[in-house]
């Protein structure tokens, strides 16, 4: 590679192994005798000029990366506005890169993620400063546009799959004379991969989950517990396993629909409760409800293996485009084949990426709207295949990596923005 | 062992490691040469005469059983009413040991399981039959006097304390421009020990978790707030950890003050929405909260190794003190030593037990009440060390096992109670 150093950012909500993708970014640097800069916070570090020296690391540091969940350099919510709504703002970005040399710049992250690297890739030229932008794929959510999956997806499929069979086999020992309906509520406001990756919990009919409710799906409370009755009749128990993103006919998220607390306060979201309700004073069954949130994508006890290989992989990859003079790319992850699986890296421009959002197909979801086809079963079922545990320290306890993330002197003026 | 057969039933909430305990006294039996049957969903299998003979199950079914969760036989949550207010009662459950030949029942639970152990071993004797009744040890809650744990709550302990590791690590990376506080409810009604294990996550000030609030301590929501508030300051973020059985200063659970949900009903339990919407209201704060409910007790993927080994040491010993010919004990863990930590199986007289309740030392909780003490580490730390996780198959998920439960041939008229 050129001289000039290398910049990675995370971006939005973290994963269970966004840090595999970082530490397959900084190994890669090192091989390829680059500097490799990290911005802290995201894209915010940058405008900051919060800059850390991830050389400063220990190399054993960064292979515990692989395994520590989290975003071990800080992540942001924050989203970029218009070149033409704040242009200083690109300016600065360009500035800071100017002032750090640095030349690549690879942000890890969702859509939003992959506009910004869009964007800085052109204003580079336009500033007439040489930045190439590679975007690094990521999120739980599994709606980035032309990969075939996302890092972070796997994981936390695994860990929600793995979750409903076992809390099946509790409720099912416990229906005769406690509690008959359970539900559970996961990620996904938009799209229900992470409720359909439920599905792969049950085999058989009869097995758990019985009803999965999509944000696909409208909400229809009477056909909902028309069905939950009917499991209940049939096998003495059910298991609901509802997105935090369904909304009833009236378009209005079920989570949000004028819940208040022991304190009088609008309530915070919350289907599980909000269905668990329903169905205790509709159908006077004992029911019980589990909420993990944060928990389901900071699991990487639990990591798919296939989703872990393939964090590693586009991390890595990024850095080679960077060093082929590549701008403006993502690397991707292609299926070649469903059975046995088998999958490649490709690059694919920024701008088939950015800002688009890979919906679920209906043809992944039953005709009556509770469950997943098999079409979804041969997509979903090699994500979770595989374990990639972390090393357990002698209490007991994962041995997650805290980086010492040293700071690189500032040499601009603060940022004002 | 003489002749006759051996009666086995699990009694109350389940947990990860129940089963590793039924496979242990199923194993032993074997060895033995004694049959051993189970009771459809614990007591009331025996009201009913609904009983399995295990000996149809396969050893590889039996040897499955070890890293299955849940209750393989059904368990109930039912307490049988005294001699006197309901002798009829007793009369069935010795008349249907009488019928299939039983000379032996263990009881596999918590307090209550321990006093209808007890209260059939004194029965047996007035009714003129002979039957042995060994309890054997089983809570989540660890509250079961004598014994120094109780099998199942070392597994939960382990997630709880993984979990809260693992979310920290996610919220830490977030909290610059999204969550600052999040909120983790856990079991609990009476004592806090669940909560207490969640300290094992962190090692050093301001790791998390930053407050842990007990049953045991009367919530007070100014203190809280001031806490969380000065904890966002300093560290930047705070996750709590919070039992399910906190009350308020009039004595009321938190979780039960009144709330109502999106259909306008009365709202089942839940401490961590009433304290996420808390700090949101009064620190205008954004909040995150997690509700793991039975996912924490049945996560036989992330079980303790030391709590394992013990549901196996004790479903070994209650047989064994059964072939003693003993009656009317239970197996109890020994800790002989903190460092390095050794334990022993001793037998306790179920009297010791029976409707008693362990509670947890002040000297574990802080002085301020919203963390654990060294002496608590050092009674907790052991009980989460060591991993037993499941064989996972080829699809990504671990292989639980699901028994045939042949029905043995009903020989007495149904059961009218």
């Amino acid at each position: 590679m050129e001289n000039g150093k290398l910049l990675y950012a995370q971006s939005g909500g973290v994963t269970a192994v966004i840090n595999a993708t970082a530490a397959a970014v900084v190994e890669t640097c090192r091989r390829q005798k680059v500097t490799a800069y990290a911005a802290r916070n995201g894209i915010l570090g940058v405008l900051r000029e919060e800059l850390i020296d991830t050389t400063k690391e220990s190399p054993a540091a960064i292979r515990a990366l692989r395994h520590t969940p989290g975003g071990a350099f800080g992540s942001c919510r924050y989203k970029l506005k218009s070149i033409d709504a704040d242009r200083a703002q690109y300016e600065r970005l360009i500035g800071v890169f100017r002032a750090h040399d640095i030349r690549w710049f690879l942000y890890n992250g969702g859509n939003d993620s992959a506009d910004t690297a869009l964007k800085l890739s052109r204003i580079g030229k336009t500033l007439g400063y040489d930045i190439r932008c590679i975007g690094v794929p990521k999120t739980v959510d599994n709606d980035l546009a032309v990969t075939d999956c996302c890092p972070g997806f796997g994981s936390v499929a695994k860990y929600t799959a793995v979750s409903v069979r076992e809390c099946a086999l509790d409720v099912a020992s416990m229906a005769d004379t406690s509690t008959k309906v359970f539900v559970m509520e996961v990620m996904g406001r938009h799209a229900g991969w992470i409720a359909a990756s439920a599905g792969l919990a049950g085999e058989h009919r009869d097995d758990a989950p019985h009803l999965i409710l999509f944000p696909e799906i409208t909400f229809d409370a009477a056909k909902f517990l028309a069905r939950v009755r009917e499991t209940v009749a049939r096998v003495g128990w059910c298991v609901v396993v509802a997105s935090e993103g369904i909304k009833n006919p009236e378009g209005k998220f079920v989570s949000e629909a004028g819940t208040t607390d022991a304190f009088g306060h609008a309530q915070l979201g919350g289907v599980a409760p909000a269905l668990a309700s329903l169905v205790r004073e509709k159908l006077k069954l004992k029911v019980h409800w589990a909420l993990p949130d944060y928990l389901q994508r900071s699991a990487r006890h639990i990591a798919s293996k296939t989703d872990f290989d393939q964090a590693v992989a586009v991390g890595k990859a990024a850095v080679e485009y960077a060093a082929e003079g590549r701008n403006a790319v993502m690397p991707v992850i292609v299926r070649t084949s469903d059975s046995p699986y088998r999958w490649k890296i490709e690059a694919t421009a920024l701008d088939k990426i950015a800002n688009r959002e890979k919906k679920m197909p209906r043809s992944y979801l039953t005709r009556d709207g509770f469950g997943i086809t098999a079409v979804a079963r041969n997509y979903l079922s090699p994500l979770i295949r595989g374990e990639a545990p972390p090393p357990y320290g002698r209490n007991g306890l994962p041995e997650y990596v805290a980086l010492k993330n040293v700071a690189v002197s500032k040499k601009l003026p603060a940022w004002d923005g």
